[in-house]
């Protein structure tokens, strides 16, 4: 089903994409203020077409931002470079795009794309490539799909863009990466131009509607003074795994991502147990004092403030927070071998073999 | 003067190259094989034409290989990614090259632009951006005449490829070096895409000439048992600094460039002195015992084999290695505020003034 999404909306956009953003993704509030920015100038709302709608032969194309989220914070983008990025894209293809994708969730990520579909006039899709966030750009359904990210355009807060066109995803990352660095640490592209027929095929379906139904959550429980979280599980499925307080965290960006680990401390049901949560952009795992494992990439592993609700991202974690730790399952595809050998623990250096977050609860 | 170059010129242009390449521009030897096998492939003459018969509205496009030389002499091109980052650039402009341009002296870079000459039939036109070899690709006199960079293109031995579009023609230098690093350390680039007129109003003329005559004399002094350090010196102006020996050498290929510095130990008429050799990719910095300098960037500062006459390049400088240094007068633009400003002292962390070559050799 196709819906509008008004300025009003990008608020809940912006949280249920902070949300399952997993820490990464961007901050949700700066995604909003950009959205409705955007929103407001162009007069008009977004149109989110339901994927089963787009003919095969449209031209669809992600757009979002790359880079630390610990830099996205301090280095706003303009608003220009990821129409910057289109453009570019769009001249070496001799096309226009027809739909914008969303290439994850996240606090900018999710709200990206309505900025520049508002500004073009185009549809967005009810989809995204990940349902969830991941740090490197090969890591998406699409790459699952034998779908390419080349010829992918990238662009800077300055004026400077390119064009690259790459034998595999893993090296459109490897040259992107090394080119956002220069940049400063984030930049906008434009990737995966895809035909409506491999959107289809490939994209997680319906996940703009899922991040906009979890925003409107996190909303109406902080309204009527609920935390979120039970009604978040009652919704996604996953775990609430209780409370505990950041008491330690060590953050570097280094490689063009934010690394780093928090040493958490139980609070409540959780009293007299630590964990350490250790992340790159993204939350990837969450182990107990004995190094046991409590949920692993590419799982889902979500904080919310544990007062307020709120997501909290990896860059806004800080010693005395609170946190409401979930984990929630990933999509079947990215529990698949190939899911896995993209995005598990492996692929991250952990040493422990992926296991769902249901069996690692049970044991 | 127009004129042909055949195979068996390629030794006399890679030697020459590598003399002016003072120390950089790559490995004369790789370049003479790689140049000599297109050649004999394709079966014909480089025509080199002179550039006041070129038409103002041609299109004048330098190829060449960035990197670091210390990566070029074990990471060899395989012959097509000049091919590839020229293509793309034609492809990008919508229009295919009519010149092709060595945009400096050196090893491989006065000869690629002969392999990729012979591959696509194209005339090559007698003059380049430098005079010499300079580290980083912004140092050209195309800068000073405000032709830009981008559209850049780069290549690389796996087939990835991107097209740059900047700002200034250092934001080309930065994302391309970023790039080439990513790469592996060396690339394929084509840049610089410029009209006749701006090619007659910019580039350093008739040195692909001076390049074959400064080889052909090289090789005709060798023959005759004679070091050609003299009469390099009365063909090209300058100095002959006298003998010495590699006693240390200090080298890391970091951030893209091979940078480092040589101590040498003088030898017969230098006998008792010492001397300080340091380099980025190429020698920009010739200082005594008492760290007076005795030539500096941009003044070309030339090594030849003590014995047996041949260039010395950075990469091969090696302990026990006796070198003759010559110090020779860059082209008069480089010596202008602006040409300071590129490529003088200062701007690679030297505290010494830039003084001229024949001034220092008076104090």
């Amino acid at each position: 089903m196709s819906f509008d999404i008004h300025p009003d909306d990008m608020e809940a956009i912006a949280l249920g994409g902070a949300f399952l953003g997993t820490g990464g993704g961007g901050d949700p509030y700066i995604g909003k203020v950009m959205a409705r920015a955007a929103m407001d100038r162009a007069g008009r709302p977004v149109r989110v077409a339901d994927p089963t709608e787009v003919p095969d032969d449209a031209l669809c194309v992600p757009v979002c931002m790359m880079g630390a989220p610990t830099v996205m914070v301090e280095k706003l983008p303009n608003g220009d470079e990821a129409l910057a990025a289109l453009s570019a894209l769009e001249e070496y293809l001799g096309r226009k795009a027809d739909y914008l994708v969303c290439i994850e969730a996240g606090g900018l990520n999710s709200t990206i794309p309505f900025a520049v579909a508002s500004a073009t006039g185009l549809p967005l899709i009810d989809g995204d490539g990940m349902g969830r966030a991941f740090p490197e750009l090969q890591m998406v359904s699409m790459t699952m799909h034998g779908i390419a990210a080349s010829p992918m355009c990238i662009a800077d807060d300055k004026g400077n863009s390119s064009v690259l066109k790459t034998v595999s995803n893993l090296w459109t990352e490897r040259l992107a990466r090394a080119q956002t660095i220069e940049m400063g640490g984030a930049a906008l592209v434009a990737l995966y131009p895809m035909t409506g027929a491999q959107m289809k095929q490939s994209l997680l379906r319906n996940t703009l509607s899922l991040v906009r139904e979890i925003g409107a959550t996190i909303r109406s429980e902080r309204a009527a003074n609920r935390h979120p979280a039970s009604a978040l599980v009652a919704r996604c499925g996953g775990f609430d795994l209780g409370p505990a307080r950041v008491v330690d965290i060590e953050r570097k960006t280094t490689g063009g991502f934010a690394r780093g680990s928090a040493t958490l401390t139980g609070l409540e049901e959780n009293q007299g147990r630590t964990f350490t949560l250790s992340f790159q952009n993204e939350f990837l795992c969450l182990e107990d004092e004995t190094g046991r494992p409590l949920a692993l990439t590419p799982d889902l592993i979500c904080a919310l403030d544990a007062d307020g609700g709120l997501p909290v991202t990896t860059e806004a974690m800080r010693f005395g927070l609170g946190l409401r730790l979930l984990a929630l399952p990933a999509d079947p595809q990215w529990r698949s071998a190939a899911g896995l050998d993209l995005a598990g623990p492996g692929y991250f250096g952990y040493d422990h073999p992926f296991a769902p977050v249901e069996d690692l609860r049970r044991q």
